[in-house]
């Protein structure tokens, strides 16, 4: 018995149209070789359950579009003459993801295969400025990101902007650590970028949460190996968070879930920039953990690595604080836990390199709170995330499974 | 640009099975003249889409089966000839739920419309029994519930049990109000029920948490309107919860999402059957609520009345508890919400009739916090659950969702 079949609103077709099963069959064929990395035709074949037939003729097409390349390798398999190993392209149609955060600039271009080919970081504070010199300048290095990849030959046919606050329908409706309420990022940014590439089509811009794209680079890019659900969350100035479910987005009915930096940690704790008090974000935010820590507060990166040296030193101060924001983060995530039921939480962010001493506080609350048993501590449940995936990665890859979802699209005519 | 096609793992066959068609249209043509109660043939064309011809067909089949029936009126649309009613029969299949909570149980049997037919209900305290023995108390309330439905000439096709704990594969892991760890009560039911029925077919039987089986009934038969996405909170002994998004319930990981009962409201505050301590069931559950307002904490149903009724008088250490309540339970759901950015919350069990002296201290928690700025006092996003819609009859409308996915699998040969 299964109740869940009331999806299912339209009547089937019995036959679908030909051209729509041949754009679905093309996508279903490069993601596969995307997939498995290096992979023969009868191995695509194996995969997807086309005969051999159907597949090389999708695979010719695909070459013929630039989509894939043969490696030049062949392989031997249990049965049949050897085949000659197939890879998606490195060169051609790719994605470019821009994270404009309060103290830093991140622009990652990715290829087909969603390797991190062009990478370019700037340090800046972005609190002072307003959005529209912000996005000018977000503009400026990926114009520079775009040239570095031009020389590689790649062609990223989408911008996503990653930004840290919440996101619906193009329009960043409040970002508090940036100080932009109702702001419309996606035009002002794609004219600035246009203008600094006279001559040059101009780029399709789209905007989300940029914990939300962390969490899926985490999911694509992160060492998840069988986890398909879990929370996500970033220590930035803010907390970020996102849920993931069945290796699909949670959003939310308005696009704004995974705001765990404002859960409530203490009724009456300090004012927080969102008009609530005691949120989360006070107490484990990078201003408030270096603060405890008696580090400026906006000492920025250089702070963090200040924190980590210091921790790692054994002052007591830096473990102290940490320790407590590990208290924090642990009573907030094991709410989370239960309502969420996730596989595993992810940290990242500045999480990541003071996990040695986030963990073991964060990692008792869950073990003592989690209804379900689940999180005894050691169950590896609670982890570090990857040093290979972060927003910035993730929003280029999105733009890139488009083109992996109907590659038809993208083809250079 | 769409980031969301990956789910699409299988190639599109351009020709669908006949026999798989047909019973996927079956299907179609049934829950279009359920969803819309009184339709005639060019109505359910309009529609599902197909063409009348094929609809009447199909109504054909469904009428022989029992499925449908004529209702006897007719209706003249703006074109054509007066079409005859159909309606979904109101004898034959249908559906049991057997909620078996700490201190009653409620079993209901619904109709192919999902209307509560049969309903019975005992109030007994389920705590001092072993589990075997609760079970079969259950059975003897189902069996009495199926004479009743019998004599209205329904026949429930399976019974599905509403428990309060955390239920995985049939197995109720953790059921801390009625001391349960680890009980396996599909069996069990089962074999009590059909030594209740002898000569008659064995019923399948499946489990499901209590909370979720109410948001469903919530979803299926409350007065949502176009609310999709929404968290629900029961008021019990325990505070059970769930989430809806999208009208699909969600289950976490291993199904043991919604656990808003036990989210930790005060770090140090009073143990909890769970094994943690300040968990909101400590604050805002049953007996925490009756303790505070002076009233035995062991009463039941009684003293929840009693709650009601010195709230209305105006008892100010009632109305003080409830605000309190109210407070605790705005907090936890801010920060669900702040997570999961429902549509709505709605709070059902001894909550619904206490709404009046709860809603004021939670929505100002809730417009106070959530971060999105959508919970502003008087938005209406916070309501009562509906009367109509409970544990019970969310489970025996489970089973009736099986024989709407799929009517052929259920008619009598």
């Amino acid at each position: 018995m299964n109740g869940n079949h009331t999806r299912n609103h339209t009547p089937l077709e019995p036959k679908a149209d030909r051209e729509t099963v041949r754009r679905h069959n093309l996508s279903l064929v490069l993601r596969a070789v995307r997939d498995e990395g290096e992979v023969t035709r009868a191995g695509v074949s194996a995969r997807v359950g086309l005969t051999r037939a159907a597949v090389s003729s999708l695979v010719e097409q695909l070459m013929e579009s630039g989509f894939l390349s043969e490696s030049g390798k062949t392989f031997s398999g249990q049965a049949g003459r050897p085949g000659t190993v197939l890879k998606v392209a490195r060169t051609g149609v790719a994605g470019i993801g821009v994270e404009i955060n309060v103290d830093y600039v991140s622009v990652c271009v990715v290829d087909l295969a969603g390797t991190d080919r062009v990478r370019l970081v700037e340090h800046l504070d972005n609190r002072g400025a307003a959005p529209a010199q912000v996005l000018g300048r977000a503009a400026g290095i990926a114009a520079r990101a775009l040239a570095s990849a031009a020389e590689q030959d790649l062609r990223p046919v989408g911008a996503e902007l990653a930004l840290p606050g919440l996101i619906s329908a193009g329009t960043v409706r409040q970002a508090p650590n940036l100080g932009w309420t109702r702001v419309a990022a996606e035009g002002p940014f794609a004219e600035a970028l246009a203008a600094l590439r006279p001559g040059l089509a101009a780029l399709p811009v789209r905007s989300e949460n940029e914990a939300n794209l962390a969490a899926l680079a985490e999911l694509w890019f992160g060492g998840l190996g069988q986890v398909r659900s879990f929370l996500y969350l970033t220590g930035e100035i803010g907390v970020g968070g996102a849920l993931v479910l069945d290796g699909e987005l949670l959003s939310g009915a308005h696009g704004f879930a995974g705001e765990i930096g404002h859960v409530v940690v203490e009724a009456d704790g300090p004012e927080c920039r969102c008009g609530s008090r005691g949120c989360l974000e006070q107490y484990a935010g990078q201003s408030a953990l270096l603060r405890a820590a008696g580090i400026d507060e906006n000492a920025g990166a250089a702070g963090v690595a200040e924190l980590e040296r210091r921790a790692r030193e054994g002052d007591e101060r830096a473990v102290t604080a940490l320790r407590q924001a590990g208290l924090m983060l642990g009573r907030v995530l094991s709410g989370a836990v239960n309502l969420f039921d996730p596989d595993a939480v992810v940290l990242g962010g500045i999480y990541r390199p003071l996990m040695p001493w986030l963990s073991p506080a964060a990692g008792g609350e869950l073990a003592g709170r989690v209804v379900s048993g689940l999180w005894p501590e050691g169950s590896g449940r609670l982890r570090a995330s990857s040093p290979a995936a972060d927003a910035a990665r993730g929003a280029a890859a999105r733009v890139v499974q488009d083109v992996l979802a109907d590659p038809v699209a993208y083809a250079v005519p």
